[in-house]
């Protein structure tokens, strides 16, 4: 392992993450209220601890697979440390696991949150919190549709082919093009977003916070009602969309930009992706009309508005969902599992996982009946080899098995079993709110310590595709 | 497909229906109740139709895939639309679609009962109850170890090197062999319960019950409150011992009886079907030491019994375990998607699947670390081919597309999740009781009929290892 290189990004990180923090202070100040001097001794410790870091003499500037899981992992966690002082420092969140908590589902755009009252925090705080979301957003781009693909981590091979940019084999080069193309789509759509929320009444500032967590799919408001505060139709159809649009792989703007109609057309994921959408819209308009909203189109609304929260990891809520039948819920409940597509801001499982995982049924269907045929599993014309498919199923297990083992864990805090499971399953996740304990009305406050950092966990380990974090685990991976 | 010798081995399974109804009849007779007619009707019944198949001229005797999968399928209901006629006819439970859930949960061995008083129920009929039990842990054997093995459904290949008996080419007599020696085993140990229970203490009638309850690992008992009603810890340790028991491959019963020590220490499955049940017993016991019982005993022997119940899919209780804390009914809970060993007759997921979907997950972790090596899958020293990894896959995705599809159409009754979800988990995984509505105190008489008819049709799904079910279902296989 090559410390030196590793050291010097984390620092440039930090740095990365003083300017970005240049706006909130920038808002501080604007406003009169108290917290500008918080983020002035953040920004200052992060300038002293990151040119710190970046001076370290390196041998060698080559990054490898190693260095560049352990940067990904380490940046998110030091990142996240270091947001979570503006919050200690102005008193907005005293205790420092709880800003760490809050921090952190902000960067892996989770949207979980352990403050009860939002609506008495400083301006300055508040974009703060919602800005995390939005860099997380920007941060996973470039992971998955970048880094991952070249290192082949966790099945991303597959989506190497698809990735946009001019095809170039040195790493670094080809990252970079990759990554610029990114954030010009998620620039452009987080502008538009602004503008649309902009045009229906909202504030300037409030449209900025609600697009960050929806571009981000994090979820944070300035409401404790979240978007349900907002009496408006059209706000709430035009965060859905945006939502949705967020949950799809970037890629496929590269694509649009292009105009490679057929390539967006034909693609399998976003059909899945839609199709289950639809699906579930339709199932819970059917079952909730005429019971808890004045009329169909409010309840469409709301089941629009509440599926796009579910399946692209977003969480924000326009209604109290807990209020539905067992049936609008369970849907909900299993959407957690799905998530956004590859390649998009949303967490979760992902759609095209789930996509393989189907064919893989449909063909061992037809080998039972064709025992000689030799039948490829194909997506989008393309045949995926055994070793995604290897990918695939290990992470779709490996998800199960931290979904179980962390239900374990955060019963022991005595909640009942579908406050544990869904607390889990919206960190792990990245969705932010669940059931019951942690259901739309509430928080993650009344969680203790041990499992206020287990949880911090699991989101650092369902942002970052689970085997980035979980490869630093392993003895063998420190091994020369 | 030839649908001659399909009707000819249907009607000959009727045929051993008649047969196997006699002991209930002689029971009947000798208490004197008036159930001896019930039985009766139904033998001659069965004797007619199955006389009548019988007769039915066939061009071939040659039995295909095709065939074998119709006939297994069709028999399981065939068998359970007979057998639940002596519960109709003695008017035990009138409602035919309660009986035949009822008889289906029987012969699947699942254990969930829509009977809420059992005990006022004769006895001829609570044996015949129980005696479906045992009939159906004995087709289940047959069918994994000798006829899904040879028709390589669902990766039962892997079975097909470790399954017992002389290796022969021809399909029918490889299966009749390996068919007599599971029988042997099979028979041995009940044999061997039924007298260690009669020496505890129990009359020879619930001797026999409780073992057709336990080899079978179904769980009907004649008591309302399952195992709880003896006072015996040595009844409760016997039950439970033979639970585990029944839970092994019965391949390595053959193995034992031919002093084949080391293939018994070094099987894999055996391994961590015997870690997974110490864990969560220790688990328990720790977690709930003073808290619910008397002594640390009594803690250890309550969570013993119910770990070796759940994991076995057996479902007795020896305590109402909705009292114990969120974590110990959550280990219970996910125990649930646990299931026997491969070859059991238990059901579930099986642990050989979870075995490899672990090894999965590991070599997935190696193959980031060393992206050139070739790391086969290996278990007991054998390396398991990408068409059983993807085979096992299948099924784990299937299993679990199944219990959420499951889950939401239960949801439909207006249950809460946990009750939806564990109705679905104790009918799939055939266990039986769940949690909250389906609970260990309650049964599952409050069901629709609908829901009941869908959870009839989940046990069977479950019992036949998916696949063999589904595969009916898809207009391809009745294709030409």
């Amino acid at each position: 392992m090559n410390y030196g290189i590793v050291i010097k990004v984390l620092g440039s990180l930090l740095l990365f993450e003083a300017i970005a923090l240049v706006p909130s202070l920038g808002i501080s100040l604007y406003t009169g209220e108290h917290d500008s001097q918080a983020f002035t001794y953040t920004i200052l410790i992060l300038i002293t601890v990151g040119f710190a870091m970046v001076k370290i003499p390196n041998k060698s500037r080559r990054i490898k697979s190693k260095e560049a899981l352990t940067i990904v992992t380490l940046g998110w966690i030091l990142v996240s440390f270091f947001g979570s002082l503006p919050f200690v420092f102005s008193g907005s969140i005293p205790s420092f696991v709880d800003a760490f908590f809050e921090t952190i589902s902000g960067l892996t755009t989770t949207g979980a949150t352990i403050i009860d009252d939002i609506e008495v925090l400083p301006k300055g705080i508040l974009f703060w919190r919602s800005f995390t979301h939005w860099l997380g957003g920007m941060g996973i781009l470039v992971l998955t549709l970048a880094i991952l693909p070249a290192i082949g981590v966790g099945g991303f091979q597959i989506f190497k082919a698809e990735s946009p940019g001019p095809i170039s084999d040195k790493l670094v080069p080809r990252m970079k093009d990759t990554a610029k193309i990114l954030y010009t789509a998620y620039l452009g759509i987080t502008i538009l977003q602004i503008i649309l929320l902009y045009i229906g009444g909202l504030s300037f500032y409030e449209s900025l916070i609600h697009t960050f967590g929806t571009v981000g799919t994090g979820g944070f408001s300035t409401r404790n009602s979240s978007i349900g505060a907002f009496d408006s139709s059209y706000i709430v159809l035009v965060i859905a969309f945006f939502m949705i649009v967020s949950g799809v792989n970037f890629s496929l703007y590269y694509d649009l930009y292009k105009r490679r109609w057929r390539g967006i057309i034909r693609n399998s994921e976003l059909k899945l992706y839609l199709s289950i959408i639809a699906a579930c819209v339709l199932l819970i308009t059917i079952n909730l009309n005429g019971k808890l909203y004045d009329s169909l189109f409010d309840t469409f609304k709301h089941a629009l508005f509440q599926v796009a929260s579910f399946i692209t990891t977003t969480g924000y809520a326009t209604t109290n969902y807990e209020e539905w039948t067992s049936f609008s819920r369970a849907i909900l409940f299993f959407l957690m599992f799905v998530g956004g597509s590859a390649g998009s801001t949303g967490g979760g499982v992902k759609v095209i996982r789930l996509l393989i995982l189907f064919k893989l049924v449909k063909r061992e269907i037809a080998k039972i009946l064709h025992p000689r045929a030799m039948i490829p599993v194909q997506i989008n014309g393309k045949v995926i080899s055994s070793d995604v498919v290897a990918s695939v199923t290990s992470f779709f297990f490996l998800y199960l098995i931290l979904f179980a083992v962390g239900t374990l864990l955060i019963s022991l805090e005595g909640i009942g079993f579908l406050s544990a499971s869904s607390s889990v399953a919206a960190t792990l996740g990245n969705i932010g709110p669940g059931f019951e304990f942690v259901g739309p009305t509430q928080t993650y406050s009344q969680f203790t310590v041990p499992s206020k950092l287990f949880l911090s966990l699991l989101m650092l380990f369902g942002r970052l595709e689970l085997f980035t974090v979980f490869i630093l685990l392993t003895p063998s991976f420190w091994e020369k």
